[in-house]
């Protein structure tokens, strides 16, 4: 039978959403595998709205999960469906979106507080003993939400100090890591990759992610 | 030296701009060839915004340029600055927005007329002999903007008879291509593969784009 994986979006776009090369490279990576997805994301305004082009923010208000469809080729449900029992893991791209959406890591750093609904369901797939897949800035996410019940998983999220030092106050353990690569913690069975969190390109941000991917299903 | 490669993006979503795994397949696509990309798209409002949620047009305007600045992770400049002179070849993704901000195919049909910028760029490459690689619903994009230059341009959309029709009227010759393949015009390099056109998953459709860059970037 397939492995069936949730994959938590946060909008649509680096600056105040997920990050559209490593969400699409995600499905992608699943969908070779022969894994079945489910896009999700949070039914809430974004925290902001940016301008890719001139890098600002701009007065505009959109919904996470309605730009997150834009991703989802509208085939999305509101995160509050999730139930960990329905899948086999959950994976999170990266981009501003996770740090702004999914919790306010971007505003409030050591500070962040993770949303709600965001931490349930991470709660309960962590508890269900159900791999977690991560990539880019989402760490801080992950470590956010765990950290309540088990404040010792490794993570990485590249080799940024300054955000590693973070995600150490936030509850987790840091572990430098290249592009291409994946950090394990086989324990927690928490799947790690920095992707854009480096200046590469989308070659070596799918081999990274494809490969964290795949350690994703084998934990599954 | 690297082969340099414009991409030309016509919003970000499906619904409303450009297929969002079909570009971001291409510079995936792009990059492990090692090629060079720079995304580009017209500075104009879109035809329309639709909620890719409810899979309804609502009253907003966006930007095609601000908006595909999305999947270019802000990197991407107004069409209206691409010379072919200064590329190898060009790629268009797919999507509605292909057939509602670079043509009106989607509300024209075989009335359809190209944007005149669009039409100068495609026309630029097509007579300085650089290929044309063009996904998805796109080649309505092509066809129309080459009938005034070269009617006999063979093109796919997949295998949908009506679309297919249309392709002949607008001014190209259709050949029919399943999703994982892609359809070569030597004569006139232009290179299509029919990617979300089919009901398919993002593998077969990377499968098809990835095949039809790397014929496109060997036509170059």
């Amino acid at each position: 039978m397939s492995k069936r994986v949730a994959v938590l979006l946060s909008g649509c776009g680096v600056m105040d959403g997920s990050e559209i090369h490593e969400a699409v490279f995600i499905v992608l990576a699943l969908d070779q595998a022969g894994a079945k997805y489910q896009c999700c994301a949070p039914d809430q305004l974004q925290a902001e709205v940016v301008n890719h082009l001139k890098h600002e923010p701009v007065k505009e208000q959109r919904n996470v999960l309605v730009e997150a469809a834009r991703i989802a080729r509208g085939k999305i449900v509101p995160l509050s469906e999730i139930r960990a029992a329905d899948y086999d893991a959950i994976l999170l791209p990266g981009g501003y979106g996770a740090a702004k959406n999914l919790c306010n890591y971007a505003s409030a750093g050591t500070g962040s507080r993770v949303d709600p609904e965001v931490a349930r369901v991470l709660q309960e797939f962590h508890q269900a003993g159900k791999p977690i897949g991560s990539m880019c800035i989402s760490p801080v996410v992950v470590a956010g939400a765990l950290a309540e019940v088990d404040p010792k998983v490794t993570l990485t999220i590249g080799n940024d100090q300054k955000t590693a030092a973070d995600i150490a106050t936030l509850g987790g353990q840091h572990q430098d890591c290249p592009v291409t690569d994946f950090v394990v913690d086989t324990k927690n069975k928490i799947v790690t990759s920095p992707a854009y969190m480096y200046n590469a390109g989308p070659a070596q941000v799918y081999e990274g992610i494809s490969k964290a991917v795949r350690a994703t299903l084998e934990l599954a």
